[in-house]
C-alpha cells in the first residue's frame, strides 16, 4: 500500500482548490517577502563580514525555513512551472552550494560561527535543517528536474554517514529535533540509494538507547522532550516536544513499512491510539503546553492556553497519512481529516498572508493585559495572526502542506483503492484514473469514478453515523468496500452536530459544534453580547448557509444567553435565560475579521 | 458608631469558640516554633557578628511577622494572662528595645545591613514593619498594662514624623506597603495623642499625589501596585497588591470616620462596591493574580490559579468592619462574614498548625507536574498546607484574626446596637450587656438578649431570603430594627442553596453550594470517581449532617456523573449520566485529609 502522491491529482475548486489558490497566489510571496526582509536568504551566502557590517547574524534554524519555502514552491511548480519563481530558488541554491564546505557540511550558522562546534550541540538543529533541505531538494528535483540542491544534500549526507555511523565522532548520536529521518526515506525513494534508508533506520533504532545523547538533557529539556524516554519500539505515550514527536512517529511509520517491522508498526499504532484517544484537541491540535511546546498527560486540553502549534497539527496529519499505508483502518484518515480542516489551517489567515503559531480554542480578550499592577504579563497566545515569527517554522510549513494536500486523498494497493479524503479532483496514477465530484465538506455528497481498480474502499468518516451509497458495500474498519463499481455515489449526510468530550475536565458539561469534519466556533464578531454567557440547546434546529468568505458554511441555531443583570453571586433558582440565535463560523476561520472573543466549547442548558 | 472591641466579649464554644481553642492551644506555639527555627526572634537582637558566624541574616519584613505573633498572643491574653507566654514576649521586646537606635529607628534588617539606606527604598517594608509593631504594642499594652513596646514605637514615630512630615527627607513620601496608616489610628485611640492620627491622614492624603514616590515604580510594580494610580479620594476600582489595598482602604475608612470626611467615605464605599460586586470570589477571596499578588479586572476570577492570599481576605474583613462603623448597611457585614467563614480561615488547617498562603477554588491534581518534557513547571498554588513560608505573613495574621474575631460582632451607637455577626457569646460594654445563644452557622437560630439598648438592629444576611423573628421589626439596608425588645429570637432558616455567579466566564453554567454564609466544596476524599465529571441537580434534596471534625455540617445531595466511557469526542446526544450522591464539605476545611482534587463550582445538568 502506498499513498498516491499529490502531483498525480488536479484539485478543481471547492474548499481545497480555493485554499490552494490563496496559497499559490499569496502565501508563496508573503513568506518570501518576510524571509527576505529578515535576511534568511542573504544568510545562505555565509558571509560573516557582510553580516557584521550590516549588524545581523544568521541563525541555526534558518536553513530549514528557506528549505520549507522551496519545498512549498516546488509543489506549486508541479502543476505549472514558473520561471521567475525558479530563478529565485536557483539563486538560493547557488548561494548554498557556493558556501558548502569541502567536506560536504553546510549550515548558514555553523559555516561561519562556532565552526569548531559542528555536531556538538544536539539541540542545535543541524540535522533538522539538513532534513528540510533534503525534502526541498527532492521536491524541487521532482518538479523541475534540477538536481543541484540534491547534489548538495547528497554530499552533505556522505559526511553525516561518516561522522554519525562510521566514526561515531559527533557529540551526539541521534538528532535533537527529528525530521531528517522522514526526509531520508523520501530521498531513498527519489534516488533508490538504500544508504539513506539505512541512515534513517539507524537514527530511529538508536533513539533512547544511547548514553551520549543524555549529555544533552538539561533542566529545560528532559529525555521526554526528545522522545528519548524509551527505545522507540517500547514507547506507548506521545511525549515531549510535539512537532519533534510527530516527525519522529512519521519516520517510524515509514521505516516500519520499508522494513516490514511489525514491532515498530505496533509502536506507531499505540502512539496513534494514545494521541487520538487521549491527547488531542477536537481540532486535531496536539501539544497542549507552551513549556517545551510539549505533550503533557492524558486528557489535559486547556482551551485558552492551548499551545497546539500549527506545525504539530500538520505533523499529526503526516503521521496519520503514513499509518494509512500500513493498515487499512479509517481511523488514521479520520484524524488526518480532523487536523487538515481545523488545527493546521487555522494557522493561516483566510487571505493567506498572516499566521498563527499557537492555535487556542478560547480567546477571552478580557484576560489579555488584565493586570495593571505590573508590566509582567500573564501569558496567553496572541489573538491576531502576524506576518512573521522569530521562529517562523509554521508559515512555510502551511505552504507546503496546503500545496500538497492531495497527498491525503488515496492509498493505492494495486487493484484496490482506498479513498481517504474527499476533494473535487481528477487523478491519474500508474495507468489508473480517479475522478471525484464533490463540494465536500460543504455538503456530504461524493461521486467517485474510477478506472483500473477492482475494489474501491471509501472511508466512512467516524463523525458520520448515517450515509447512503449507490451500490452495495461491505464495511470494515471504517471503510465501505465496493467491488466492481466504476461509479460510486455516496452521501455522508453532513449536518451540524453537537459533540461532547470525555475526561477533559475543562469541557465537562460543554459541547462543540461540528459540521462533518469541520469544528466550529462562536466569535464576538457575529454574536452580540458576551459569548461566555451563551448556552447550547441540544434540540435546536440549524440553518446552514454557504459563505464564500470561509469557503465553508456558516451555521446559525437557537441557544440561550444567561441574563447577567444579577448581583455577582445569587441563588441559582433565580437564574434566567433569554433565547437567542447563535451564529457559528468554521474554527479555522477564527480571528480573521478583527480581534474578538472566541470559543469552541460552550455549556449546555 | 463604633465596633465593640472583642475583649468585651466572651465567645462560648460553637464554631468560633472551637476555632479559638485551636488557635490558642496550637497555632500560638506552632507559629512560635517555626519563627524560632527560622531565626526571626534571634534577629531582633540585631547582632550582625552572630548572624555572619552562624550563616544567616535578618530580613526586611521579619519584624512584622514577630509583631503579628505578639499581637495574636496579646489577644489571647485578654481572656487569660499567661506568665510563660508573657515572658517570651517580654524577652523579645527587651531585645528590640536594646537594639533601638539613639534616634528611635528600629528594624532588624536596616539596623545592621545597608544602614545608610534607611527610608531609601519604598518597597522595603520599614513602615509596614513599624505599623505591625504599633498594633502589637497597643494590643500587648491593653492586655497586660506593659508599655515597653509602646515606648519603642512612640520613640520610633517621633523620628518618622520628623523625617517624613517635618523634613521630607526620606526617599519616598508614603509607605510602599500600607499598614501603618491603620495602626496609627489604633495608637491614637490607645494614647489619645492626635499626632498619630495626623500622621495617618498625612500618608493617606499624600498617596498618589506626589512625585517622589514615582521613582520607586518599576517594570515589576507600577503605580497601581501601590494604589498610587489616583489620589485616594478619586479612586473607584480596587487595584494592585491586594493586601496593601485592603490595609489602605481600612485606614481610609478610619480616617473618614475620625475626620468626618464624607469625600473619603464615598471613596471607601465605591471601592467596597467595586470589590463586592465585581472583584471578589464567592469565598471572600480577593486579588486573583499571582503576578503582583494583585487585583486584575472586573469579573476575573479564575478558580484553579486563584491567588486570593489569606491575608487579603482577612484584610477585606477588616475593611468591611470599619465600613460598618461609617454607615448602617448590612452589605458590609455580609462581605465580612463571607471572608470570615471562607477565604480567610481556609488559610489554616483544622488542627491549627499548617497554612495556605494562596487559597484556590479548584485543585486538579492531574495538572500538577504534568509535563515530563521539562523541569520548568506550570505554576499552580500548592495543594497541602505547610508549616511555614519564606514570606510567612499569613500564619500570624490568621492567629490575630481568629483571636479577635469577636471584633466583628457589634457596632454600638449609644442606645442603638447593630448585631453584625452571630456567635454564642456574652458581651459587656459600657454598662450594657448582650448575650447571644446560637449554634450559628450550624443552624440559623439566634437568641439575642440585650440590656441597655433601645433599638437592636439585627443584620439579615444577604444569602437569607426567608427568616422569622419573635418580635416586630422594620427592615432597612439589610438590618431588621427591633425597638424595645430585650430578647429577640430570630431564625435565618439556614439551608443548603446552590449559588450562581454573574459575568465570571469560568463559572458560566456552574453553581456553588452555600449553607448560610459557608461556601462548600467537593473533594475526591469524600466522592469516588472523577469530581470533574460531576453535575449538580438544582432540584435535589439535601441531607445536613453535623461534623465535629469541621465544626460545621457536611452536606449530601443527589447529583449526576457524566459517563466517560466514550471515545474522546462523540455526539452529544449520546451523553449519558448516572445519578449519584454528592458529598460536600465546608470550603474552609478543604485539603485537611490528604491531597485530593477539590472544586467549588460544578456544572448544572
Amino acid at each position: 500500500m502506498k499513498h498516491i502522491p499529490f502531483f498525480n491529482t488536479k484539485i478543481k475548486g471547492s474548499f481545497w482548490g480555493e485554499r490552494q489558490d490563496v496559497s499559490k497566489n499569496v502565501t508563496i510571496d508573503a513568506v518570501y517577502d518576510r524571509f527576505k526582509e529578515t535576511k534568511r536568504f542573504e544568510a545562505l551566502k555565509c558571509n560573516k563580514e557582510q553580516q557584521e557590517k550590516e549588524g545581523w547574524s544568521s541563525h541555526i534554524f534558518w536553513d530549514s525555513d528557506v528549505a520549507k519555502w522551496i519545498e512549498g514552491v516546488a509543489y506549486a511548480l508541479e502543476e505549472k512551472r514558473d520561471e521567475s519563481l525558479e530563478k529565485r530558488i536557483d539563486d538560493l541554491i547557488d548561494d548554498m552550494c557556493a558556501s558548502q564546505l569541502e567536506n560536504g557540511y553546510y549550515n548558514c550558522y555553523y559555516n561561519i560561527y562556532n565552526s569548531d562546534k559542528k555536531f556538538a550541540y544536539r539541540m542545535n538543529h543541524e540535522l533538522y535543517c539538513l532534513g528540510h533541505l533534503i525534502e526541498a531538494a527532492v521536491a524541487y528535483h521532482h518538479a523541475t528536474g534540477k538536481d543541484k540542491l540534491l547534489g548538495l544534500v547528497e554530499r552533505y549526507l556522505d559526511l553525516v554517514i561518516r561522522v554519525f555511523v562510521k566514526e561515531d565522532s559527533a557529540q551526539f548520536v541521534t538528532p535533537g529535533h527529528e525530521e531528517i529521518e522522514l526526509a531520508l526515506v523520501k530521498l531513498y525513494h527519489a534516488t533508490g540509494d538504500k544508504k539513506y534508508l539505512e541512515l534513517s533506520k539507524f537514527f530511529i533504532d538508536k533513539k533512547g538507547c544511547n548514553e551520549k545523547d543524555k549529555d544533552h538533557y538539561s533542566n529545560w529539556c528532559t529525555a521526554y522532550y526528545f522522545q528519548d524516554q524509551l527505545p522507540v519500539r517500547e514507547q506507548t505515550t506521545a511525549e515531549g516536544h510535539s512537532v519533534r514527536a510527530m516527525y519522529l512517529y512519521s519516520a517510524m511509520a515509514d521505516i516500519a513499512k520499508e522494513y516490514n517491522d511489525t514491532e515498530l508498526q505496533r509502536a506507531c499504532e499505540r502512539l496513534f491510539e494514545n494521541i487520538s484517544e487521549k491527547r488531542m484537541y477536537i481540532t486535531g491540535g496536539v501539544g497542549s503546553s507552551r513549556i517545551g511546546e510539549a505533550f503533557t498527560v492524558d486528557y489535559d486540553m486547556p482551551n485558552e492556553t492551548a499551545y497546539t502549534e500549527t506545525c504539530a497539527s500538520i505533523g499529526l496529519a503526516l503521521f496519520c497519512r503514513r499509518l494509512s499505508e500500513l493498515k487499512p483502518d479509517g481511523a488514521f484518515a479520520d484524524i488526518a481529516e480532523k487536523a487538515m480542516y481545523n488545527g493546521s489551517i487555522s494557522g493561516v489567515s483566510i487571505d493567506g498572508d498572516t499566521f498563527f503559531y499557537e492555535n487556542p480554542l478560547t480567546i477571552d480578550l478580557r484576560n489579555h493585559d488584565k493586570n495593571p499592577a505590573t508590566k509582567e504579563k500573564e501569558r496567553y497566545p496572541i489573538t491576531q495572526r502576524v506576518k512573521m515569527f522569530g521562529c517562523s517554522c509554521c508559515p512555510p510549513n502551511i505552504l507546503r502542506f496546503v500545496n500538497s494536500i492531495a497527498d491525503f486523498l488515496y492509498t493505492d494497493d494495486g487493484k484496490m483503492l482506498y479513498v481517504n479524503q474527499y476533494m473535487n479532483s481528477e487523478t491519474a496514477f500508474e495507468g489508473k484514473r480517479i475522478v471525484q465530484k464533490t463540494n465536500y465538506p460543504s455538503d456530504g455528497k461524493v461521486r467517485i469514478e474510477t478506472e483500473g481498480y477492482d475494489v474501491v474502499a471509501v472511508r466512512v468518516p467516524s463523525w458520520c453515523d448515517d450515509f447512503t451509497a449507490s451500490a452495495q458495500y461491505t464495511m470494515k474498519d471504517g471503510y465501505a468496500y465496493f467491488a466492481n463499481d466504476s461509479v460510486i455515489e455516496i452521501d455522508f449526510h453532513i449536518r451540524p452536530q453537537f459533540i461532547s468530550s470525555s475526561c477533559i475536565h475543562e469541557n465537562t458539561g460543554k459541547v462543540a459544534l461540528q459540521y462533518g469534519p469541520i469544528v466550529y466556533c462562536l466569535e464576538g464578531t457575529d454574536n452580540e453580547g458576551d459569548i461566555f454567557s451563551f448556552f447550547a440547546d441540544l434540540d435546536t434546529e440549524f440553518e446552514v448557509e454557504n459563505s464564500s468568505y470561509f469557503s465553508l458554511p456558516i451555521i446559525t441555531c437557537g441557544g440561550y444567553e444567561l441574563n447577567n443583570d444579577k448581583e455577582l453571586y445569587y441563588p441559582a433558582n433565580r437564574r434566567t435565560f433569554t433565547e437567542r440565535k447563535l451564529r457559528f463560523i468554521p474554527y479555522y476561520g477564527m480571528e480573521n475579521r478583527g480581534e474578538t472573543d472566541m470559543i469552541v466549547w460552550l455549556p449546555v442548558k
